[in-house]
C-alpha cells in the first residue's frame, strides 16, 4: 500500500475527530468506565459518543443505543462488549461507515478454535466495508500529542516525548506505562496496543510512525508475526531512519506455546527473527521489558557514538574492571588516552598513583575532592580526541563521598554533547536515586548495573555501525 | 591446614579482643579518622589502641606513637599509613608478636614492579614473625556479630543476618554495602575485603567461613585466583554445605588488564574457572553486582526447590510468555497441572476463560478482584503435588488494581514455606516498592524483571541439581 493511504488509513485511530465508545458503561468497576474517563481526564477535544443501549447519559455525555443511530459523523469506534456481541456491533459501525475500530474485548483467537471463529466473522464484516481494525484483545492507542486514547486501564499523567511504543498485549501494556511514567526520564508519543493483530498489524504501525514527526525512536513488544516478509521490508525501510528496539517473546518452545495462548501467535523459528534484525539494523532485546526500557532510555537520552573507543572513568577499581570486561562483550574498545589527557588528571595527583583507561580517579578524589575528581576526569576525556564515549562509575557511600553538586558535573559534560556519556551509580539508595534524577533530567542515563549500563550504550554502537553498513549498501544497489 | 589451626589463626581478624589502629587521625577528612570513628560508633566492646606519633589523644583513647610501645597484648593491627611506612609497622607489630594485621594502605602489587617489591617485603616480615595478613589495598573486615570492622569507609547500620561477602575490593565494598543495606532485604554475617591477598586468600576464608555458624551462604566478588588447587579443593568441599555464589570479573583480555592494575591478579582462563564453578557446585554469576545480590537473595530467603516442576500465575499474559521462555533456558518446566487445581481456579472464572500454566489470571480477577484471585490462583498451585515452586507476577495499575493487602497473600504463601515462591511486580512505582517491602519482610523475593526473577530461581535449582550429584559422587568415593 502506498505510504499515503496507508497514512490516510490509520489516521483514524490517532487523531480522530469523532469517536464511539461502545460498551461505555456508568458502573465505575466496568472497563467501558474507564475508557471514557480516560477520554474526559485527558481532556480530549473531539467528539466523544458513549454507545449503550441501557443508558441515556454517561459521565456527563449523551448516550446513544448503537452506532449507527449517533447522529454525526463517526471516524472511530472503540469496542468494549462481550466478544460474542461484536459481530453485530461491527455491523453497525459498517451501516455508520466508520473508518477504523478498536477491539478492546478478549475472547477471541487466544480463546482457540471458537474464538478464532469469531475473530475471523469480525474481520469478514470489517473487509466488506472497508473498516481497519485494531486488536482484538488489547488496550489500543494512546497518542500525546492531542490526548486522545482507546485505553481501558487507568492511565498516569503522560509526559510528552519522543518514543513511541508497540506492544502485542494489553494489560502489560498499562502496567508498563505505569512503571515507564513513574521510572523513567523519557517521555512518550504514541502507545499501541495491536492484541491478536487481525488486521493492523506491526509493519503498518511502524510504516505510519515513520511518518510521524513526533516520534524518534520506536520501541516493540512483539510475540508473534502475522505477515514476515512485510515486516522485513518495513524494517529494512524505516530501521536506519529511526532506531527500531524489539523485544520478542515466544522465544522458547514454552514461550511460544504460551504465547499462542496469550495472543494466538504462531511461533517463528527465533533464528530467524534474529537474523531479520540483523539484516534490518533493528537492535533486538533479548531479556525483558527492563533490557528493553534501559536501551530505549540510551536512544532516547543521547546521541550515536562517533566510534567505539570508550574512556571508562570510575571511583571504584573494581567497576573499572567489570566495566573492561562489559566493553568487550560489546565490542567497544577501551580509549588510549592521548599525553595531554593523561597530564591534565595526573597533574593533580599523588606522584604514586599511576593513570591509564580505566581512569581510577580513586587518588584523584584523595587529593581534590569528589566534584573535582569527577568534573576534571570528564572534562580531560570528554576534550580527548581518541575518546568517541564515556562510560562514568560513581558511588555513593554518606560523610565520605559527601553530597556533592550534579548540576556542575552535568555542566561539563553538556560542553561535549556530541559524545555520549552513560553513567553507573552505586552506594547509598537516597543518594544514588536523587542523583540518577538530577543526571537524567539533564539526559544523561543511569543505570545501577555496569552490565545493564554498557549493554545499553552497546546497542547505541551497534545500531551505529548497523546503519552505516546499510547505507552503504543501499547507495551500491541504488 | 587442619581446619582448626586456620580458624585459630583467623580467629584474630573477626574476633580480636584488642586492636591497634595504626594511622588513626584526629583529622576528620582522613582515613585513618573513619576507620576508628566505625568502632567508637558501632560500639566495638574490644579493647582499642590508636597508634599515631603525632597525637596524645584521639577521638577520646589515648594514642601510642608505634604499636610496640601499647602496654598491652594486641591481637590485631589495622595499618593506613602510607605504604612506604608499612614495612616500619610491620617490624613494630612482629616486636609486639601482634597475631594478624589488616593493611589497608594501598601502593603495593596493584601499583606496578616498586609496588611489588614493597608488598614482598611487608610479607617477608609477616612470615618470619608468623602473622597472618589481610590485604593490602582493602578496607578488610566487618563481623556483625561483634560489630567489629576495620572498615575506613563511613558504615550504615546494618542488619545482621546469614550472607556472608568476600570480595576483592576496597571501596567497591564499601559503596555496595551501603547499597545491600538500604536495597535488600537479607542480612549480614561477615564481610571481608581482601584486597591484594598478598596472604589471606578466598580459599582460607571459605574454610573459616564454612564453620561460622551464622553464615549460610557465601558472596564473593574475586578479580584474580592465587591458589588455584587450594580454591578448587576448599569450594569442592563447602559448597555442598553452603552455598558459594562468585562474580569473578576480569573474564575477558581487557577485563583481565584492568584487573592487573586494580588489585594486581594475574588472569586465569575463564573457561576453567567456569568448569571449577561447574565441578564444585558453585553457582557463578555472569553479570555484575546487580545479579549477585539478584541470586544472593534468592538463597538468603527461600528453600531449595525439591524438583523443577514450576507453576507461573500471571495477571498479565505477556509476562506468562516471558516467564515461560526464562524457564526454559534455566532448565525449569512449567508444571502440569492437576484436574484438581484447574477446577479450583477455574471454579470461579468466567466460562469462556480457559486455564493452563502459565495461569493468566486476568478473568479471575474480573471476577472477584485482585486480592481474591491472587489468592486463591496461589493457594492452589501451591498445593498441587506437581508443583515445585512458584513464579507470581501481579501490577499495579492505580485504581484500576485498588491497593491490596499483601500481607493476606503472603499468609497464603507461608502455609506452603517448602516451596520457594518468587515474585516480578510492575507498574506505579510507588506501590510496586511498597509491595515489594512487605513481601520481601516475610521473606518472599521480588524483582523488578522476569528475566531477573526466574535466572535467581535457576539458580537454586541449578544448585540443588549439582549438590545432589556431588554428594551422590561423594557417596560413591567413600
Amino acid at each position: 500500500m502506498p505510504i499515503n493511504e496507508l497514512k490516510d488509513q490509520l489516521k483514524c485511530f490517532f487523531e480522530p475527530e469523532s469517536v464511539a465508545i461502545v460498551g461505555a458503561s456508568r458502573n465505575p468497576a466496568k472497563f467501558g468506565h474507564f475508557l471514557l474517563k480516560n477520554l474526559i481526564d485527558f481532556e480530549f477535544k473531539g467528539k466523544i459518543y458513549p454507545v449503550n443501549p441501557h443508558a441515556n447519559e454517561i459521565l456527563g455525555l449523551r448516550a446513544y443505543p448503537s452506532v449507527d443511530q449517533i447522529d454525526d459523523e463517526v471516524d472511530l469506534a472503540v469496542i468494549i462488549v462481550p466478544a460474542p456481541i461484536v459481530p453485530k456491533v461491527m455491523e453497525d459501525c459498517s451501516k455508520k461507515r466508520v473508518k477504523g475500530v478498536v477491539i478492546c474485548s478478549s475472547g477471541f483467537s487466544e480463546m482457540g478454535k471458537k474464538g478464532l471463529e469469531l475473530e475471523r466473522k469480525v474481520l469478514e464484516i470489517a473487509k466488506n466495508s472497508g473498516i481497519r481494525v485494531i486488536g482484538p484483545n488489547t488496550t489500543g492507542i494512546l497518542n500525546t500529542s492531542n490526548n486522545f486514547t482507546t485505553s481501558f486501564a487507568p492511565l498516569p499523567k503522560f509526559k510528552r516525548g519522543n518514543v513511541a511504543f508497540i506492544a502485542q498485549t494489553g494489560l502489560f501494556a498499562a502496567a508498563a506505562f505505569w512503571w515507564i511514567i513513574s521510572t523513567q526520564p523519557f517521555g512518550i508519543s504514541k502507545v499501541v496496543g495491536l492484541g491478536n493483530k487481525c488486521d493492523v498489524d506491526d509493519s503498518e504501525v511502524i510504516d505510519y510512525l515513520a511518518e510521524d514527526k513526533d516520534t524518534e525512536i520506536i520501541a516493540i513488544y512483539m510475540e508473534g508475526v502475522k505477515n514476515g516478509r512485510r515486516l522485513f521490508e518495513v524494517l529494512k525501510r524505516v530501521a536506519p531512519e529511526k532506531p527500531i528496539i524489539i523485544l520478542k517473546s515466544g522465544r522458547t518452545a514454552t514461550g511460544a506455546k504460551a504465547s499462542m495462548s496469550h495472543t494466538g501467535s504462531i511461533a517463528v523459528d527465533d533464528r530467524i527473527f534474529d537474523a531479520v534484525c540483523k539484516q534490518t539494523g533493528v537492535i533486538r532485546v533479548e531479556g525483558d521489558f527492563e533490557e528493553l526500557l534501559d536501551v530505549t532510555k540510551a536512544f532516547a537520552l543521547q546521541p550515536l557514538p562517533a566510534g567505539n573507543r570508550v574512556a571508562v572513568v570510575t571511583l571504584t577499581g573494581a567497576g573499572g574492571v567489570m566495566a573492561a570486561d562489559e566493553c568487550e562483550r560489546h565490542g567497544l574498545k577501551l580509549a588510549t588516552l592521548c599525553e595531554k589527557t593523561l597530564r591534565k588528571i595526573r597533574d593533580r595527583m599523588p606522584s604514586w598513583a599511576s593513570i591509564s583507561n580505566p581512569v581510577d580517579i580513586e587518588p584523584l578524589f584523595e587529593a581534590v575532592g569528589p566534584e573535582e575528581s569527577l568534573r576534571i576526569s570528564l572534562e580531560a576525556v570528554l576534550e580527548d580526541e581518541n575518546v568517541d564515549c564515556v562510560v562514568a562509575i560513581f558511588v555513593s557511600v554518606p560523610r565520605f563521598v559527601p553530597i556533592i553538586d550534579m548540576k556542575r558535573i552535568v555542566d561539563v559534560i553538556e560542553r561535549r554533547r556530541d559524545k555520549p556519556v552513560f553513567v553507573h551509580l552505586l552506594g547509598y539508595k537516597e543518594n544514588v536515586d536523587k542523583w540518577t534524577k538530577e543526571l537524567e533530567k539533564r539526559k544523561i542515563p543511569v543505570y545501577p548495573s555496569i552490565k545493564r549500563c554498557i549493554n545499553a550504550l552497546g546497542a547505541l554502537w551497534k545500531y551505529k555501525l548497523r546503519r552505516e553498513k546499510l547505507k552503504k549498501a543501499n547507495l551500491i544497489t541504488t
